[in-house]
């Protein structure tokens, strides 16, 4: 004898008239399915050892491009499009660091993405050693001016990564401010949540009519190390940095669908980002993104008759540096009002343990409903509505597309993000299938209903925002 | 009111009759004193820190044989000396690889200590990838001659660091029969317990007469790259590694005195090793065994009485390339009968589990009054007895000086052994102290009293051996 049980889920469902038992059941076999499912694992697998890291303007970048496309293809995507853009590139060259004096000893580092570089002969200068990004501000010019600047500011771990933007000033916003008062360089304790010694890259920006300096990072044991040794010395460092720009070339966001059966012009967009730095194979950022996204559409894609609406996912093409945002809206700009709901998978792929939806999507029904699908993934409803859903969909968000969160448990993220630690064997698999399984039954639940976050959010309490 | 309490290791004592009650509680006190002690953090973060990196022959092991003397006369050490020996030396220079088939990719590097250098303009060839050493022991010439010979045999993670000798047969060995083969070079997975892209380096040797090859290890994560794309792609690498040799250079072995109140004559020999890899700064390997044996001597020290033994610590000069050891043992042949017992520590500073014995030990009351005071700490006496104490012990142990081990837990050891990250962040405060308590009182115990484990190992039953 076999019995059919209603789920707690489904129970929930019916009694609230949200959603029709069967998508319930439906979202669950897809849930369930999701966890033996290998297909993220493999596209994550085959993106960095087949490609490996592939920085914008690399040709590694052109390889993934093609490799994107043909992926869609194989796992039965339509409507698969390569959108190009301009992007300008940039490509690091030979790095070295040096303390000088009190004693000669190597430093590990690795530049700042888009940093000038040095003088071919090197920067070699006194150090003017500050333990956050504040002391920098405050300090007089005459403690900055013709020195190399040391930030050790450290990086706060957390599980929702919010010690990145406290810390990550000092890349973003250092090498502007430390130039202002007149430094010659910039060396930055990585932004990073690890002990280790291996040096975290990052996009650094310089403001405009600012004199720019080169500016890179070291490890976290050298950065204690240059504290210790400044308390009672006077530092030099030896800096050398290379790099070399393209202002004309380009960059490509490449997406396929499974295309909507009853109302496929109403689009879900998600995804994540293709291009990496160029150390590491971007693992963890992003191709776990890209595969955990791919990977969910894909099996919503096999089902027998695909939900109402149309789930695109989008392999972004410029994250690191820029652009893939401003490009994909600049591209879709006149179906923005057909985009019902936009997502991103970008912090690694350690298991999701919260979702925030859009400003009053907590009270549908429907939203009720997917919490108990979710919640035996050990997922929960953030009260908190979604704040920003990830870089690449910054300019769908601000064009108003309502967007959510699967927050990613970001406690060990930052331990090898934007590093040559960031590599396939930092991916649990079990963790990447869980994320594949909330994203699967999610995105199935709102594709196959009419739920318009646009208009709950209007309708919600200025409280909840 | 205040009790004296026996405690069951000094009720333990008096009923053997094997230790006077007072050295029991004189013992317990070091013990208890030695985990609130930060004598030994201290000398680790010194050392790290102000001397930094200090490769044999380098001016930083030149520093640090003056700091090593000046540090025994500021602890109150006696009849402190400073034993040279000629150790030609061996340079580090520029090293890279690169992956240049299937597609371009940097690797990081770090040579094999004392490898010999490539050409300058480096070598580049297809790969021979063996899986195991075993492997390319058994492959015919055909397979690897002309070529660069990638072992990528993995070290298995075990706490008492069995793992090192299995997989360090790639390091010690491997260039050898690589070359043997006709190989041009050879890359070797770090021998390493990680999942981290730094690589580990360590001294290689040659066998006489055989063609020597440049010889350099490979991070963890790339190791497992090059496996995936070599089952499925020819691999081609090019790899640089310079370097150069002093045969005329000097090293030194460091000694100071607790001298002995009523038998100074008899002396236990225990120590660390000062010399360190040119990358990262030596803390676990091997700044903490020198911080953590003269920490506990010191301690013994300061004692109102000194116990009637001599405890001498040594800082020994040259442990990495090897040399110490033999050194030692010539300049000090005269007195090996005296010396009544050798210890080194030098497997990092995590908590000690366990007191190895010279054969025929544990039987002795003291001994087992010796587990008791250790006890406490977590450290149970094994029932095998003392295999071998340390690399710069080990001509002592050939010249018949019986020999302890306090094995340190090497879980996490063989994480950081010979890299960038063996730094003064990777050691644990507390258990360093632990490993002091554990030294401190049980070498009192010893060196004050007239326990002789040579008699004992010669009456011991060969069963036990």
């Amino acid at each position: 004898m076999f019995r059919t049980l209603l789920t707690a889920a489904a129970v929930s469902a019916l009694l609230a008239g949200s959603a029709h038992a069967q998508d319930v059941k439906t979202a669950e076999g897809l849930r369930d399915k999701a966890l033996l499912d290998r297909t993220a694992w493999d596209i994550t697998e085959d993106l960095t050892t087949n490609i490996g890291p592939r920085l914008v303007g690399s040709p590694a970048m052109e390889r993934a491009k093609d490799w994107g496309a043909a992926k869609f293809k194989a796992l039965g995507f339509t409507n698969i499009k390569v959108e190009e853009f301009a992007k300008p590139s940039w490509t690091r060259g030979e790095e070295s660091a040096e303390l000088v004096g009190p004693y000669p000893m190597k430093l590990g580092i690795v530049g700042l993405g888009r940093t000038v570089p040095t003088p071919a002969g090197g920067i070699e200068a006194d150090v003017a050693l500050f333990k956050t990004y504040a002391d920098l501000i405050v300090a007089p010019e005459s403690a900055v001016k013709g020195k190399i600047v040391v930030i050790t500011q450290p990086m706060v771990k957390a599980q929702d990564g919010a010690g990145y933007g406290v810390a990550g000033i000092s890349r973003r916003a250092g090498p502007t401010e430390a130039a202002k008062k007149g430094a010659l360089a910039l060396l930055i304790r990585s932004i990073s949540t690890s002990d280790s010694t291996v040096p975290h890259t990052g996009v650094t920006a310089f403001g405009d009519g600012v004199v720019t300096i080169p500016a890179a990072a070291i490890g976290v044991p050298e950065a204690e190390q240059l504290e210790r040794l400044a308390a009672k010395n006077t530092l030099r460092i030896k800096l050398k940095l290379a790099s070399t720009v393209d202002a004309k070339d380009v960059a490509w966001n490449i997406s396929g669908e499974i295309k909507g059966s009853e109302k496929p012009d109403e689009v879900i967009v998600i995804g994540g980002h293709l291009d990496s730095w160029d150390v590491g194979t971007g693992a963890l950022d992003d191709a776990t993104g890209v595969a955990i996204t791919t990977a969910a559409a894909k099996l919503i894609g096999d089902l027998p008759k695909h939900p109402k609406r149309t789930i695109r996912v989008v392999m972004f093409g410029s994250e690191e540096s820029g652009g893939s945002s401003e490009a994909y809206l600049e591209a879709h700009k006149n179906e923005v009002s057909k985009i019902v709901l936009a997502g991103e998978s970008d912090t690694g792929a350690d298991r999701i343990y919260s979702l925030k939806l859009p400003a009053g999507g907590g009270a549908h029904p429907l939203m009720k409903t997917a919490a108990g699908v979710l919640a035996p993934l050990k997922i929960y409803v953030n009260q908190a509505p979604a704040a920003h859903g990830g870089a690449d969909i910054a300019g769908l968000e601000q064009a108003g597309v309502p967007s959510i969160e699967l927050e990613q448990d970001a406690t060990r993220y930052f331990d090898y993000h934007h590093t040559a630690d960031d590599t396939l064997n930092k991916v649990r698999p079990d963790e990447l299938a869980q994320n594949v399984a909330a994203w699967a039954s999610f995105l199935y639940l709102v594709a196959d209903s009419d739920i318009d976050f646009r208009a709950l959010k209007a309708a919600a309490p200025a409280a909840s925002h």
